[in-house]
């Protein structure tokens, strides 16, 4: 259908091109790329990843984790085994003397149900290492060095339709022996037949362009710097998030592993501009150049790398103007879809670019998976680009202004630089402001998806603080049985499987009784009509939370059909020792009604129904996106 | 010196025996073992460690992990990641039929300053692959099967007083190949020279026995069945621990990991008399018989193993009478050691067995260290014997009292069982209360050791709660430069170092000064007085502990001399979005003054001073073990 290559490159280095098949192929092995290849080897699908590049990233770029990310994955104790975390922002402004000046501190997050209040900064690369380990496990490598060619999918709509067709055609130079040995050996041409293929390929995306999707927006005129070291310093808030408003230019600290800093800093003309010629030239400009302009920003304090030494001090080190785009579609035909930096660019200064880039392919996977096992209609996949694209272009929207409130001048009364009147700045009021309104929107957690096949909200009243659309609220809940206590989003982890919460409400004495059995059929009603599940691949959980008290409740007074297993009854109360949990119905704006909740596999609350006639509302909301069996 | 073998058994299995130096020779690999070898590999000292089995524990054995046990080695992670969690307890005891019903339940253990408020439960052998596994990464295995023959301990003084002099010697068959191959290999006689030995070598111990120690008390009449299943049970409490007195014996059910559980059962005259010759007959008793016996127990509930298969359903099962004995001495001459079960039996339904033992040794591991890099006196190694024979005198008149409470029968007034009047019995509320008084002890968290050469109590009023001689109270305290919270407990690790907490009060704006600064340059002193560190080896660890506010706390304004990085500057507030931390102060009952705690390797606080004049406090307890450098 769209390609950018001719032809008469299939064949440049093989006479006889080898075919495959395979369900997915993802393209581009980044972060968004490896959070897919791990999430689809985790679910048993068959899937494959190349990357161009003949090793993976080493240092610098991307290396913000924001605590909504943290939640998603499953990884979080590893990721934060090495993280470095940042819990306080600081905010710098010019004194009346035009020194630095500290203008408050305030928590770098400001959501309050964060279950991980912090945003954690690691590098890409090790990120990166993390899935690629977790993959490993499940027998899936990244094949490098593979340059992709030819990408065709096929017009026929009936084919298109199929599932389980193989509608989509990439070849190009493949290593040898891919899978088996991950050295790169000698490229040989392949023609993969694909299912599926995930574009997750970068700002430069070879399948964006084989697919001839535009970016729309623009490039803005701030040139910045980033640059890491090992810094020496007397700065206060070195080990703090810090934003830094100076006469001559914006600075931010982002503190990073292991003692290092990363620096952004802000280039005005005077820096980047010839003398001579009046054109930009950024040739001029390295990390002795970047240290100077921040050390200029950072007086009276001093700011230098460690020992003095630039060769040992500095880590890594780029110059970058902000563009600010979004891809026109998500997608061609339901078949082939781009996500990460291949469909959205924007500032990095707001620690958004690797979690906007990872959640893309979070919110897509499962749906791939359902589709494949069957479950799903195709048309499910239509929800992926529904509802990351408007969240890229509520990012964009987002970043435009607060890069903007953060490139220009600080607004200083009486203060004059340079002979220019700042009486048009941008105030610490107004900044700070601005960094906690958007701070919902930044961490990750305010992210909502509208109402669509898979997010039904007719029945929010029922769960009235637990927004449909968005993620499912932390919340430290009691296994009944033994009352250990358990994080409820621990129990509802990323496996593929729809969770479905039972709150059973005041029925009878402890246990849900009559009136609750209706509910309590209904969802193995459900169950037994979507499930046909296999071994390991189920496409529900059902776990009850009932109300009671620890001390007296009685987990085998709960029907037997909420039992497969002691451990799926929960209890809504505060732990033993009194120390944490309880009041879930009530967090949860959940009365003594009780009512069901669908969790969606990737953890956003997909629809609330009530507990009275269960059945008929579960069997609308999934009859909108699963075929039936 | 003492020695319980004839020489001539040396060389039965060689002609020419191998002869070998070793700064510690650990005989058995038990829990108290395993975790005395760790810690010393850890802590880089040359250290061998033998057991006489071929192969290690599978199955069985203890399995009660308690709180202070969970805090004290670094491996709560790994520990909690197989662990069953016991949270809640529950009693029963006969109702007006006769049948079981539920008295109460309450949390599984007492003390409110718990980090970790519950038992864990988990297999022996799992415990003992965990410092297994760790050991291995310090090149240190056990070796197996090796019969220790003859022990002797030099009768010279002047040997004995100089701690660098292998002052024992062992001899005995030992593997060819050992440390190389864990595979046992034709055995060969060694003799071992060592500066000192731990015997951990079981309630049989040879090394006991070679030094000639009689153990001291008596043994019960009370006879017990222990019985791990995978239960099949309509019992309500199967996952929770259960103390149930019932008219026909008592029985406790210990929830274990992966669905098992284990039953202690009382055995009555009935069960394990023979009826023909009246005599104790335990050679009729198996799996089933027990199984019977607590089915009876449990009735109107049902008790039986998974699917009824006797062969897959039990795990494992023994029969006990339960011996309440203490060893007249710990050691001889201050050069063997013995803990553990080697030197204190005591019945295991409090589940103390494996933490006793593991606690003998962590307070054993740390003095042998210190004596061994020439910091402290060998006199230190008294202080072992002092504290431990102590708690093991406790544990036993604990158990004394809680094992009759529990193998009597219940009282009900106006029931009458087999026509026995039963108002002799234990009532709910006595067992009850028992169970509470005893809670702090059996925990862990209320070990309390007397003053000594380590221990000095002497300005205890300058922090009221932070008893001296207990454990370090668990607080999270921030980290001052970054305001990452952390738990005081992990920055004051197992790690061979006094940690010297520095509370500098209400100082100078924030930060201690002047007046404090005088405590700091005690501190810094008292390091290079004792320290002689070599890299990796410190014997202190400075941490100061500010009063301040996250908004406005500046830690570059600390003193350098306690910022040689800037981690060691913590900070009493609760965390950026006041979750956890804060009232370190307050909790430790340190006022404005301030103060400087001393906690020791082993997590205990060894002493408080005064800031003003700390040099010279901090002298004089150094002073009483510690060599001069």
């Amino acid at each position: 259908m769209a390609n950018s290559s001719s032809a008469s490159e299939v064949n440049s280095s093989s006479a006889t091109p080898v075919e495959s098949k395979v369900d997915v192929l993802i393209i581009g092995a980044g972060p968004a790329g490896v959070m897919a290849a791990n999430a689809l080897a985790m679910a048993g699908v068959d899937v494959r990843i190349v990357d161009k590049r003949p090793t993976k990233v080493m240092a610098g770029q991307a290396d913000g984790i924001q605590p909504r990310t943290i939640e998603s994955y499953g990884l979080a104790d590893t990721l934060l085994e090495d993280a470095a975390q940042l819990h306080m922002a600081a905010f710098y402004n010019p004194g009346p003397d035009g020194g630095l000046e500290c203008t408050g501190r305030a928590p770098d997050i400001t959501p309050t149900n964060a279950r991980f209040p912090f945003e954690a900064i690691l590098h890409q690369g090790e990120i990166e290492r993390m899935f690629l380990e977790s993959m490993e496990k499940h027998n899936c490598r990244v094949e490098r060095p593979v340059v992709p060619k030819i990408l065709e999918i096929t017009a026929d709509e009936k084919r298109l339709r199929d599932a389980e067709d193989y509608a989509v055609m990439v070849s190009g130079d493949f290593v040898k022996l891919q899978r088996l040995a991950p050295q790169p050996g000698e490229p040989e041409t392949e023609i993969v037949h694909a299912k599926f293929v995930i574009g997750t390929d970068g700002a430069h995306s070879w399948t964006r362009k084989s697919l001839q999707i535009p970016m729309l927006g623009s490039q803005t005129e701030y040139i910045w710097g980033v640059l890491d070291i090992h810094p020496s310093t007397d700065f206060p808030d070195v080990r703090n998030r810090c934003a830094i408003h100076t006469l001559s230019g914006s600075c931010m600290i982002i503190p990073r592993e292991r003692d290092k800093i990363r620096l952004y800093i802000q280039l005005t003309d005077v820096d980047v501009r010839d003398p001579e010629s009046g054109r930009v030239d950024l040739g001029r400009f390295g990390p002795a150049q970047l240290l100077e302009v921040a050390a200029r920003s950072f007086k009276p304090y001093r700011m230098e790398v460690k020992d003095g030494d630039m060769e040992k001090g500095v880590e890594w080190w780029a110059l970058y103007s902000i563009g600010q785009r979004v891809a026109e579609r998500y997608s061609v035909s339901d078949r082939v879809f781009i996500a990460g930096d291949a469909c959205h660019t924007h500032s990095p200064k707001a620690g958004q670019g690797m979690n906007a880039s990872m959640n893309d392919t979070h919110n897509l996977v499962w749906k791939i998976t359902h589709v494949l096992r069957g479950w799903a209609d195709i048309s499910v996949l239509k929800t992926y680009e529904f509802e990351r694209r408007k969240y890229a272009q509520d990012l964009i929207d987002f970043d435009k202004k607060f890069s903007k409130l953060f490139s220009i001048k600080p607004k200083i009364e009486d203060v004059v630089a340079d002979g220019e009147d700042l009486v048009e700045g941008v105030t610490h009021a107004e900044f700070f402001e601005a960094f906690q309104t958007y701070g919902l929107f930044t961490s990750g957690i305010g992210v909502h998806y509208a109402p669509s096949a898979i997010t039904s909200p007719t029945h929010q009243h029922l769960a009235s603080n637990l927004i449909i659309g968005e993620r499912l609220i932390p919340q430290i809940v009691l296994r009944g049985a033994d009352r250990r206590p358990f994080e409820i989003q621990d129990l509802c982890p990323s496996d593929s499987r729809f969770k479905i919460l039972v709150f059973a409400g005041l029925g009878e004495p402890v246990a849900p009784g009559a009136a609750n059995a209706k509910g309590t059929r209904a969802k193995v009603q459900a169950e037994r009509t979507y499930g046909r599940a296999r071994k390991g691949t189920e496409m529900f959980d059902v776990l009850v939370v009932c109300m009671g008290k620890k001390e007296t409740f009685v987990h085998t007074a709960v029907p037997e059909v909420f039992r497969p297993h002691w451990s799926k009854v929960l209890l809504d109360d505060s732990s033993a020792k009194k120390q944490i949990g309880g009041d879930m119905y009530k967090n949860y704006g959940i009365g003594d009604e009780g009512a069901v909740v669908v969790v969606r596999p990737d953890g956003y609350v997909g629809t609330v129904v009530p507990l009275e006639g269960a059945m008929e509302d579960l069997n609308k909301y999934f009859a909108a996106f699963v075929r039936r069996g």
